[in-house]
């Protein structure tokens, strides 16, 4: 079967292939084709039929499977979610949280990756579906590192109340908030500067929740 | 003269009007305009003609005048620029930053302003010369609030060799890092907590220069 050709209606049901089949193997080569797109082209460039043709896939898989771009988009975003590295554990706070702060800045500064971060963060500011991918990446990487944050509560390194996802968020900010809105490097400095300050303002209370005012 | 009819070529060469003139009025027509279109459309949608009717301007004045929507695009950044309300002045760093981020959280929620900063943003992660004209208005911004530091380094609040700038971008950095990557409103609650994070890191320290390491 030469790519760009529907391939025949046949096969195994969606979701009956073990992981490892032919059916993740698909989705494998289809997210990669998809993540180059965005990276080197951005959303608007991305097109079923040229993800299907990269990705050495037929044309009718790739509909039927993902259908619009904005789920293509998605499922990638729930991809890279569950390919994401697991959380860093050293002990302290601020070596946590220096953790997390160096692989936003290495992924954010990667040569496929940061473009790819620019093209759906921009997609998002017009496409609501793509928004909600999003949103469900980053709830979904915070939480993975929130236990570092309750960690260091319980070693008493920061107040009991403290709200874990906001610290892992205010270590994020800085990293993506240069990315988007100035042309200084994203350097280790950088990445290091917003682990301090993160663990700085949790240490003074700052992520405290805000109990309901009476 | 009709809108969307060229107008004849004539009248004073650009720049000679004493600012408040004709020149001045066309130029503000123009960029409400494009900042309307930018606010309900989007970058992708901003074309010259439309913009020139929306207006109520010649064709040819705008097209002579700004020649591209990139230029169109990057004028009217330095005139939100130059048109931002001058920094309010509180007597403490937490104060300041706090009316900084404020200001922020205001700017990001409004009706118009919040659409049109996303639209800019966006477009500024695929079009160079609008993410050029970005990085200068927030460097524009940041310079005008960046005296707040200095003052607070003056009565000994935070460390001398503080980085003011970074000190200001800190506030604003967990703002629109809430705005672009989750659907939790921005809300006064987390505009205070951003100025009270930012000064409790800086009083710690965080922001203090790198020095050169020998």
């Amino acid at each position: 079967m030469s790519a760009g050709e529907p391939e025949p209606e046949q096969g195994p049901e969606p979701g009956t292939v073990r992981p490892g089949g032919r059916t993740a193997r698909v989705r494998a080569a289809v997210l990669q084709a998809a993540g180059d797109v965005l990276a080197e082209q951005g959303f608007a460039h991305l097109d079923l039929g040229d993800v299907a043709r990269r990705a050495q896939v037929g044309r009718t898989t790739v509909y039927r499977r993902w259908g619009t771009v904005t789920a293509l988009v998605a499922d990638l975003l729930q991809d890279m979610a569950e390919q994401s590295l697991p959380r860093t554990e050293t002990g302290s706070l601020l070596g946590d949280l220096r953790a997390n702060a160096r692989l936003v800045q290495r992924t954010l500064t990667d040569a496929r990756q940061g473009p790819l971060f620019k093209a759906v963060i921009a997609a998002a500011t017009w496409d609501a579906r793509t928004a909600e991918a999003l949103h469900r990446f980053y709830d979904t990487r915070v939480a993975e590192w929130a236990p570092c944050v309750r960690q260091a509560a319980d070693r008493g390194e920061v107040p009991e109340d403290t709200d874990a996802h906001e610290v892992i968020r205010a270590v994020s900010a800085p990293l993506y908030y240069r990315l988007l809105t100035s042309d200084v490097p994203l350097d280790r400095a950088a990445a290091d500067r917003a682990a301090e300050a993160a663990a700085a303002a949790a240490r003074a209370g700052a992520y405290v929740r805000h109990h309901k005012r009476t």
